[in-house]
């Protein structure tokens, strides 16, 4: 999401400096005062963007999520052949992480933090990006090159490749695509010889 | 690790009541009285128990880490076929994960919050516990049941265990072994059809 008014801007200035201080110091560890010292804003100023901390930390969540499901749509709309869903779905999630490092991290880390309507939407995204990645094994079931596997195997690739916030970095030997390609293929063709 | 001694069985009650405030309110919020009003000690006596904040998070930290090591040394030592070796491994770390679920939490969100020696030692740990995957891995390519795969990998299959401590319900459908088997059954012998 990339903003154009004057607002949203600053909104989105905001969010990635909260993401940053969130990822270094802890949601529970950063203030609102030390946030708005960051982004050079007083309280009322702030309050306008954001309105709470527990707000900022929905934000950072939910853009990750709500983008990824967006290019899981897009990529399910494409008609490829449903190996080459997985794929194109690894490749956009890993690459998505690298360039958003702090705020995955946040995600993962503090979502716990999150309550009520807030918590339950960011829950539901989250859900409803698990599914995505179902229906492409499911397309692959129903065409005859993907054999049927437990529901819970999603909750396993995911964490392959979630937990690359840890330790990936971008300037590393691979790129996130490459990186998604080697998970996918040991995956897919199995590691036994 | 089971403590005997009267000391031991306090420190590792301050340590197991220390991972559960983290895991619930972080590390950076959580404050070395609040510890002390929950496990019902003073300051002097919490201090001779444990030192400082940041070495209950070595500790937490160090000692689940390194019961996988031991626990890999001893698997990697029973001679058995190397794919039994990755099950057996993936199941032990699932069983310790989800009997320290609090203590997982804790080490995979705070721990870059160590410093110094700590943070090195810990490092080193993890590094040695990666090192015991890819020993079994070499150990089935030489075999000649596992086909070479990239060294990577090993963060992959661990991120996909690994990150079960967000997730898993041990009064779920499945025990920790089940899911160990589930995992590892898709990544030996592929989701191909």
């Amino acid at each position: 999401m990339t903003g154009t008014t004057y607002y949203e801007v600053n909104r989105e200035r905001v969010i990635a400096a909260a993401a940053e201080l969130f990822a270094r110091n802890g949601y529970h560890g950063t203030g609102m005062a030390e946030l708005g010292r960051a982004v050079e804003l007083g309280r009322g100023a702030l309050y306008r963007y954001i309105g709470s901390k527990e707000a900022v930390l929905y934000a950072i969540s939910k853009d990750q999520v709500d983008k990824m499901n967006r290019y899981a749509e897009e990529v399910l709309d494409r008609g490829l052949e449903p190996r080459e869903v997985l794929r194109e779905m690894a490749r956009g999630l890993l690459r998505n992480i690298a360039d958003h490092r702090a705020e995955w991290a946040v995600f993962f880390r503090e979502y716990n933090a999150l309550t009520g309507e807030r918590r339950d939407e960011v829950i539901a995204a989250r859900e409803r990006y698990e599914g995505y990645w179902r229906q492409a094994l499911d397309r692959g079931v129903r065409e005859g090159t993907l054999r049927p596997t437990p529901r819970l195997l999603v909750k396993g690739i995911l964490g392959m490749l979630n937990y690359t916030y840890l330790w990936f970095t971008p300037d590393g030997e691979l790129t996130p695509e490459e990186l998604a390609d080697l998970f996918l293929d040991a995956l897919i063709d199995g590691i036994h010889s």
